[in-house]
Parts: structure tokens; C-alpha cells; sequence
């Protein structure tokens, strides 16, 4: 079986549980079936599983290197790239008019996450490149499009996106790359970017930065930060290359994992000949980043759930196979060992796993699918609905599968004991790599804030419930099914207990200071609602299978849904009574008292 | 200030709350006094620091090698050693007629921890070397002892444990390590052992291995198991060095963190003459190493809390210095940043790791002083009371700790974001190291299943009845003082429910797999619980220091121990409730269903 995401799962969550084999009906999609993403899709697991997974514990152990030169990178990753591009992966989710195989997000993203979990230290070149390009799409002028998208998607170019600066992480408002309008309507660049992924290589005839400056004269703050595309060689209007670009590479960060990903600091316009184009209006660049924010932001929460899931594969077989030890009560020495996934703790760990990536997982193809309908979908009366939706679940789906994910390789490397500890084996690289999901695109204390600074309070509430309202129909349903009844009523308690919690906090909500203190609480109760919610829906799905030919796979999602509702939903009550009485412990504490 | 522990935290912990000076009174110690013990951690401090912490970075990013012939290990480690020996550390806690200080265990772990929290990989050798020696000084023979024991603590022979084997690792009763008696009173071994931490290198003059090992004809099991002692190299009656014995460097594991002490697969006897020598009585090998258990795992318990320790201090530094961002409600961008500490979420992380790690620490040296008492007290009629709560406490103090230690680091790498992912900062790396501590000295699914299969049942549950009349008094004596009324209600509630989850579980006391299905959950509990106790002692012993001149150090104390009783402790309402009704979702999961 794959030891990316299991097939059978993964079909389940797309046809059975989100049936995106209906967005087919569609006229974006109209040209697909079920059968042409199920084609891709397989070849997406061959080639992860053939072409990128193979090197994964090499290019980790050889990550890229600057002699002051060159860039040089393990040639199994250029190998890896061609066979991607040529598969035409590069623009699975882009408009054919452009090149692209124009299949929905959903899929392009269940398609990412094999790639993901198979090696995102490779698999990071090309999703950089979709996502400069996708903004590009978004913001850029037909021209740009041309000048620069269609390269991408092609795959001749790459991409990378220049947001963050030494002294600006998570506060872009503090940027201060400058961008000085020529008379030939470009602009001279010249600033500092940290972070910058994928920033320097010879993977691509040249490399596309998407970045954030301040036009001379700007604002302060967010509003004075424009866009820019800065290609590392210059393109003439013939789309041949011209001569290079004025960008240094002045030196890489070595992370912890994610380590085949090239992360570099570079210069702009160290000799005032950087030359850049402004992306769409001047001023309005963190509005165009903020547009496919939601999209990055799922993304990464799709990165860590699988990045999750591939461990508990990695550990369930492992525990299938390696006999230790005995049943408890069993004194006889003779006796021979049983295979450790007999041992309780054992299951409880796998379980674990289990129940946070196959919910996590869940939850983030549901907000793609949330972006399909959206942009593609017929209903066009429902989408202030569906932007709601998407709102509101996009802080949690980044933060909840990147901080479960990541326990989920925590219990995979402990499954595995000692030889988990080990390069031997790829847990401890998925741990070193996830630890990476919960920090980029926004921290998850940021996206704490962004849930109830923002989502929770804009348009006087009205995506929370938005939400509320589809958990508590789908707890409805539910009770009527004695099978799921008492999970039902607990679903239903708990959307009781998110709105008890949400009126006691508005009441602070003249106090921003108090109002947001317990910010990350909120973030991580709501998401254990949610990810509940996604539990029963899936039970739901499953139940309406064939159960007798699909009965293991049934009777495993009832389990899982079953541990998550006693195990992880009851941690909300806690929650919720620091919440409501604003516990101020942490804000409290003074900085000279530590 | 120093980044390894809070050097007014450790003497508070250690003379204020633990009365370590009053040991001075006892006839092992009276040789010293405070002073004495102050100088010595004085001296630990600055070694730690100015000798082991400089290459912690640079020996993790250059682990030891193996060319087929020799290890290499880069010579700071060498040079860091030396010093480290001439200072006396080998033996600190080792009576003074082998050449040791004489000193009690509780101050040489404290000493131990300094060099744990600077650098494990190169610490890892002499706290082998320790390990090794003790086990001699205990279970050896006068000639042994002479022989083995006194170079260890000279620091001119190293030792290892070697326990494991690639086929049993939490399962020694799977050992297949013979040991053939030869006519000459000695024993020809052979095996292999596996996860052998200083196993081959060219540190010292010799390498002395504690082997387990079955004697031909013993019976199967833990019961047919001997100990062996096995130098690298014989040693003459006269302790000169003779001809080198029969072992073979198989191999190096890579481990993900821990990367500076060699990690070795060993071969016995692979040419039939390793000679070894018998420790103690034949089938009683084990039985002498779990005299050293408690010990053993008490002091993964404090590596664990120090590392935690460290990286908050680390982290801590950072969110001081860090400018980003602003508070909320200041929308003027022309603003200052502020500090990263002004911000809640931020002090959240910070105060987290704070309530681990010095509730962790303060476990652990709590814990040694039982053994101080135990070994040395004058209070011969108090032993059995000692006995218990020490039998009872370790699975606690070695699983606790490594758990919210590993916590603790994973938010402060949080706290620096991008940074702290980088291996710029030592955050990732003391991440990487506290990982092993969940798994080694028997993971905590096996600590679990000590607790509350073995400790917790011994003696009619005395171990327990004792630990939670201790617990209670705490809280009684605090339920006067208005200022910690609430918390010692808190706790003697806590302690009630410890009282009906355990009378719950002993309803299934004659199923075992059913008894011990949750013991994971019961052992969070109850580790929950006694840190809890050890905030409110450490509330109270902070109280009786000047309120004046402390204020800081005493308001942190208690604000901790708040955000403890707040945060930490409620959580053992829903894991109770789960003990109670023996959840069975994870005991009923089958393994054909995942």
C-alpha cells in the first residue's frame, strides 16, 4: 500500500465525503470527468511515489549549497522536476487557455499532497512557481501573463514569493524595500528579502520574484506596499531572454527541515540596477497577496496533514511487522512476541494519528472545494455563503493540521522508538519538516488573531454563524441516525459552548488588548469543533457505502470518529471556561517577572 | 544572564524549597557545606559555559564518524572532557574513598543538568562513564570496583550501558546475548547490542561495557539474564592495560538529535574470545539494573527539564530583544515596534514553558533528594515512606518532564518563528536532542504501564496512598494562607479525583489489557497532579523569601503556578472521566481497520 495518503482514503474524501466528481457538471470543468482526475491523480502517486520520494533522504542529507557562485542541488531533483513538468503538473489547477489542465483546485491540491508528503524538499520549487504564478493570474496584466505566467506553467520558469525582510516577518507593514518609478514606466528595486525560498538555482531558465516594496513617496504601513514581478534575467518583449537582473544571492538559511528546498536572503539592486514591474495598482499589493492568501494559508494546512498522514502510514506499517513484547497478563518467557500494534498504547498512538490527519486532511480538501465553488460554482446566489465559509475555517485550517500534523509524526517517531529517533527511517524527517508548517504563512498565534480579531467580529459576526449554522444542521441530521446520535448531541453541545464563549468574549471586545489575550484557546477550540464536525460528516459518508465489501474501512472512520468525540472534543469544556472568565494569567505576567 | 538554568532558580530550588544544606548535617556530607556545594555549582556553571556550550553547534552539524578502522569525533569534545575530569565532575557524587567528592546525588544532578543544557552530545560521555561506574559501585565486587570502577571516576576509562539488542529493545526479557563460563572464572559473550552510546571512540584510555547477557543454560526471560562487565581492552591484575578484547564496531546509528555522542552497533565475541566478567549473581542482571533505574530515569527526566529549560531561556532572550509588531488597538503604522514579550500571545508561550520547565526541575531535584534520603538520611524509620514515593514519583519525573520538556522547546522555537527553525539559533537543536528523551530509559508507553500496572498495585496501593497523603498535607497547610486558598482547593480536588479514577480502574484489576488500556491517560493525570503540588510547594517556599528584594523572582513563581493551576491541571477532569468509564476507543480499534 502507498505510504503517502491512503488511495482508498483519499478517493473517499473527494468523491464520497465532498463529491467532487459533481463540479465536473460545471462549464470550467466540463471538459473533465471522474475518470480524467482519477488519471491523474494515479499518475501523481507514480511519480511521487517512483520519482520524488526515493531521493527525499538524500536531499535532506545533501541539502543545496552556495560556493559564492553557484547554487548546486542534488541532480535527482532537477530529474525529479522534468518528469513533474512534463506530466503537466505544473498547471494542473491553471485555465487551458493558458496551458494549464484547468481541473479544480481541489484536485490540483489533493495532487500536491502526494508530492508533499513524498519529498517537499523538491516539491517546494514547483509550488512556489504555481503560486507566483497563480498570482500572477489573479493580479497580473495579460501581458505579465504572457510574459511570465505561461513560462511557469511551461515549467521553463520558476517563481518565488519575496514578502518577508530581516527585520519584517510577521509584521509586512514594516517592509521597506523601495521600489523609484523609471520614465519607462519600470521601477528600480532595491531592498533586502529573507525566507526566500527557492530564490536562487539552476533548476529553470530563470527565476520570477514576486515582490513586496514600497513605492518611493508611499504610505506607512500596509497601504504604501505595491507589487512587483523582478525576473532574475530580464525578458524582452519577444519572450526571449535579455540580460540579467541586478539581485544577489547574499547567503542561505539552514533550517531545521525542509532542508532540499533552497532558502535564501537576497539583495535587490546592491548596484541600482535592479529593475522591477509593478503587479496591479500601486498600493494594493498586500490586497493581492491577501487574495490568494487564502488559498496559501490551506495549502500549508494541507502540507501538514499529509506530511502528518504519511507518517502514520509510516508507523502503522511498522507496527504491523515488528513483534515486541507480549500481552499484558501473558508471564510465559516462551511465549513469542506479538506485533506491537496488539499493544494498546500502541493503537491509542496510531489512533491518534489516525483521527488528526485523515480530520485534518478532511478539512482542508473541504475549503478547497470551498474555493472551487466559489470561483467555478453555478450557484451564484450561495456565495456570500461560501465566502464565509472559506473566512472563517482558513485560520484553522492552517493552524489545526500544523499543530496536529506535526503531534501526528511526534507519535509516529514514538511508534517507532528508537529506530524512529533515526535517519533510517523517514519519520524524524516528516517531524523536522512539519515543525516548519506552523510558523510560515503567518504564524498560528497571527492566525489566532486573524480568527477572532477579524473573522469572528467582521460583518457583526456573520460567518461565525455561517458556520455554525452548517455544524449544527449536519448534528441535526446526524441525531436522527441512532448510530451517531450521541455524537450528534455532542456536536450540538459544543456549537452551544463556541457561542456561549463567543458572547462572553464580545463583551470585552472594547478592550483589544483582553479581547484577543486568549486568542490561540479560541483558535484551538473552534478547531476541535470543527475538525469534529468533518469527523461526522465523514461517518456520514461512510455509512452510506457498501458495508460489507468496504466494512474495515467503515468500521475504521467510526473509530476514529468515536475517539475523536471522547478523546479530543471534550477538551473544549476547559477551553471555554478560561475563555469565558477572560483568564488573564498570560496577559497578567509582567516581563520582569520571567 | 546565564541561557543554561536560572541560576537564582536553581538556588531556590535547591536550598530554598528542597533544604539541600540541611544534608550538610548528615555524616556522608559532613565533609561539606553550602559553600562547598556552591563553589562546585559555581564552577559547573562556568565550564558548562565557556567549555561545552561554544561547539554544541559545531559537534552537531559534525557527528562522530566511523572509517571502517576508527571513530572520529572533533577535538573540541576531547579538549572539553579534559577539563571536565581534571575539575573532579566524573565523580561528584562518588564516595571519597574511590577518589570521588563525596557529594549528595541531588547536587551532582544539578551539576549534571548545567552540562546536559549546554551540550547533551558532548555531556553524553562521562554521564555514560557515571552511569557505569555507579552500577559497579552498587552491584561490583572490591575488585571490580578497584579495577574498573576507580579509573571511571579518574576519567581514564569511559563506560557504556549496553542493554538493547536489535530485536529487543523495550523487551530485555528477548535478550540473546550468551555468555559461556570459561574454566578461569570468566565468560566468553557473544551478540550484538544495539543504540550503544559511547560505544567506540578514542577519548580514554579504555571503554568499560555493563552487559547484559544469559548465561548458556539460563532459563528464558528477565529471570536468566546476567550482568557482565567487558572492557574494551583487558585489564591486568595490576590495572595496566593488556591485550585488546573481541569487540566490533558494526556500525553508527544517525540519530535526529543527540548527534554528538557516537551512536554504535556492537559486536561480542564475533571471533569467540570477548571476555567478560560476572557482576553481581548469575540471573540477577537485571535486578541490579533496575537498582539503578529509578536513578537512571530520574535523570532522563532532568535532562529532559533542562533542555526545555534552556531553549525557554534562549527564547525568552530573543522576545526581549525582538522588535515586531504592535499592541492591539495601535493602528498608527509610524508607531514603534514593540518588544515581542509585549505581546500576549507571545508571554503565553513564554509562561508555558516557564510552568514546565521549572515544574519539571523542581520534580526531578525533588526526586533526588529521596534518594539522598533513602541512601543517606538519618531518618531510618522514615525510609519506607521514602522508598514509596520515590517507587512511585520516577515513571512519573522520567515521563513527565520528557513529554512537556519536548513541549516547552516546541514553543520556543515558536516564539523566534523563521528563526527559531533555523540551525542559526540553538532552539531546533535542543528540540531535536529533548526528542530522544520520550523514548530512551524505556519510552513512556512503558512508563505508563510501570505506573500503573506495578506501582500503583504494589503493596495494596501503599506507593499511592502515601504520594496523595503528601499531596494533601501540601494542600492543607496552603489552605490557610488566603493567598493560595484557591489553588490548595484546587489540589485537594485534584487529589480526590486521583482517589476515584484509581478505586474506578481496580474494578477491571483482573483484566489487565482492559486495567491498562489507558494508562497512558492515567499517567498525564497523575503527572499533572504532582506538578501541580510542586508549584503550590514552590509558591510557598517563594513566599517566605523576602518579599522585597525578590518581588520579581517571587510575583513569576506565583503567576506560573497560576497559569499552572489554570491552564494545566483542569485538564485532568476530562482524562478521569475517560479512566472512569474505561474508555475503550482505542482497545477496540482492530488493526485490519486502519
Amino acid at each position: 500500500m502507498s505510504l503517502l495518503i491512503n488511495p482508498r482514503d483519499l478517493n473517499f474524501l473527494l468523491y464520497d465525503l465532498l463529491e467532487v466528481e459533481s463540479f465536473c457538471d460545471w462549464s470550467a470543468f466540463g471538459e473533465h470527468d471522474r475518470a480524467t482526475f482519477e488519471a491523474v491523480i494515479d499518475a501523481a502517486y507514480r511519480l511521487a511515489e517512483d520519482g520524488f520520494a526515493g531521493h527525499a533522504a538524500r536531499l535532506d542529507a545533501n541539502e543545496p549549497t552556495f560556493d559564492g557562485e553557484r547554487v548546486h542541488i542534488i541532480p535527482e531533483v532537477a530529474e525529479a522536476l522534468a518528469a513533474y513538468i512534463d506530466s503537466g503538473f505544473m498547471g494542473t489547477a491553471f485555465p487551458a487557455e493558458y496551458g494549464g489542465l484547468q481541473m479544480p483546485y481541489t484536485v490540483s491540491q489533493a495532487i500536491a499532497s502526494l508530492f508533499t508528503a513524498a519529498n517537499i524538499g523538491t516539491a517546494g520549487y514547483p509550488f512556489l512557481t504555481t503560486a507566483a504564478a497563480n498570482l500572477l493570474r489573479v493580479v497580473g496584466s495579460e501581458a505579465q501573463k504572457q510574459r511570465y505566467m505561461v513560462p511557469m506553467i511551461e515549467g521553463r520558469f520558476f517563481g518565488t514569493m519575496c514578502l518577508s525582510e530581516p527585520q519584517a516577518g510577521s509584521s509586512l507593514g514594516d517592509i521597506r524595500t523601495r521600489a523609484a518609478p523609471q520614465d519607462d514606466g519600470s521601477y528600480r528595486i532595491v531592498g533586502n528579502k529573507m525566507w526566500i525560498s527557492a530564490g536562487e538555482h539552476e533548476l529553470s531558465e530563470n527565476i520570477v520574484h514576486m515582490v513586496l516594496a514600497r513605492i518611493d513617496g508611499a504610505s506607512a504601513g500596509t497601504r504604501g506596499i505595491s507589487l512587483f514581478v523582478v525576473p532574475k534575467v530580464r525578458v524582452n518583449e519577444d519572450g526571449s531572454l535579455g540580460p540579467g537582473n541586478d539581485i544577489r544571492l547574499a547567503g542561505l538559511n539552514h533550517k531545521m527541515g525542509y532542508r532540499g528546498t533552497v532558502n535564501t536572503v537576497l539583495n535587490f539592486g546592491d548596484n541600482g540596477a535592479c529593475e522591477g514591474f509593478l503587479v496591479g495598482e500601486p498600493g494594493r499589493g498586500l490586497a493581492g497577496m491577501f487574495h490568494m492568501m487564502n488559498e496559501a494559508r490551506i495549502a500549508v494546512g494541507m502540507g501538514a496533514s499529509v506530511l502528518g498522514y504519511s507518517g502514520y502510514l509510516h508507523s502503522l506499517a511498522y507496527a504491523r511487522e515488528r513483534p515486541q513484547g507480549r500481552p499484558p497478563g501473558q508471564a510465559d518467557p516462551e511465549s513469542r512476541p506479538v506485533p506491537i500494534i496488539e499493544h494498546a498504547d500502541v493503537r491509542r498512538m496510531l489512533l491518534t494519528q489516525k483521527a488528526y490527519v485523515e480530520g485534518a486532511l478532511s478539512l482542508c480538501l473541504y475549503c478547497a472545494t470551498l474555493v472551487d465553488r466559489l470561483e467555478h460554482g453555478p450557484d451564484v446566489d450561495d456565495r456570500r455563503r461560501l465566502r464565509d465559509l472559506l473566512d472563517i475555517l482558513t485560520p484553522i485550517a492552517k493552524a489545526w493540521p500544523s499543530e496536529y500534523g506535526l503531534k501526528a509524526n511526534d507519535l509516529g517517531i514514538q511508534v517507532l522508538g528508537g529506530y524512529g529517533y533515526t535517519r533510517e527511517y523517514p519519520l524524524e524527517r516528516l517531524y523536522r519538516d512539519n515543525r516548519l508548517n506552523p510558523i510560515h504563512e503567518g504564524t498560528n498565534g497571527i492566525q489566532a488573531i486573524d480568527l477572532l480579531g477579524r473573522k469572528v467580529t467582521m460583518n457583526q459576526g456573520r460567518a461565525l454563524q455561517v458556520l455554525l449554522r452548517e455544524i449544527r444542521g449536519t448534528a441535526d441530521r446526524a441525531a436522527a441516525d441512532t448510530r451517531i446520535e450521541d455524537h450528534a448531541r455532542a456536536l450540538g453541545a459544543a456549537v452551544d459552548t463556541v457561542e456561549q464563549v463567543t458572547e462572553a468574549l464580545r463583551e470585552a471586545a472594547d478592550e483589544p488588548a483582553r479581547y484577543l489575550a486568549n486568542a490561540s484557546l479560541y483558535l484551538d477550540l473552534l478547531g476541535r469543533v470543527v475538525i469534529a464536525w468533518m469527523w461526522l460528516r465523514q461517518v456520514q459518508a461512510a455509512q452510506r457505502l457498501d458495508q460489507t465489501t468496504e466494512a474495515d474501512f467503515v468500521a475504521g472512520k467510526r473509530q476514529a470518529c468515536q475517539f475523536f468525540f471522547r478523546r479530543e472534543l471534550p477538551a473544549i469544556e476547559p477551553l471555554a471556561a478560561l475563555l469565558i472568565e477572560h483568564d488573564d494569567s498570560a496577559l497578567a505576567m509582567q516581563a520582569r517577572w520571567f
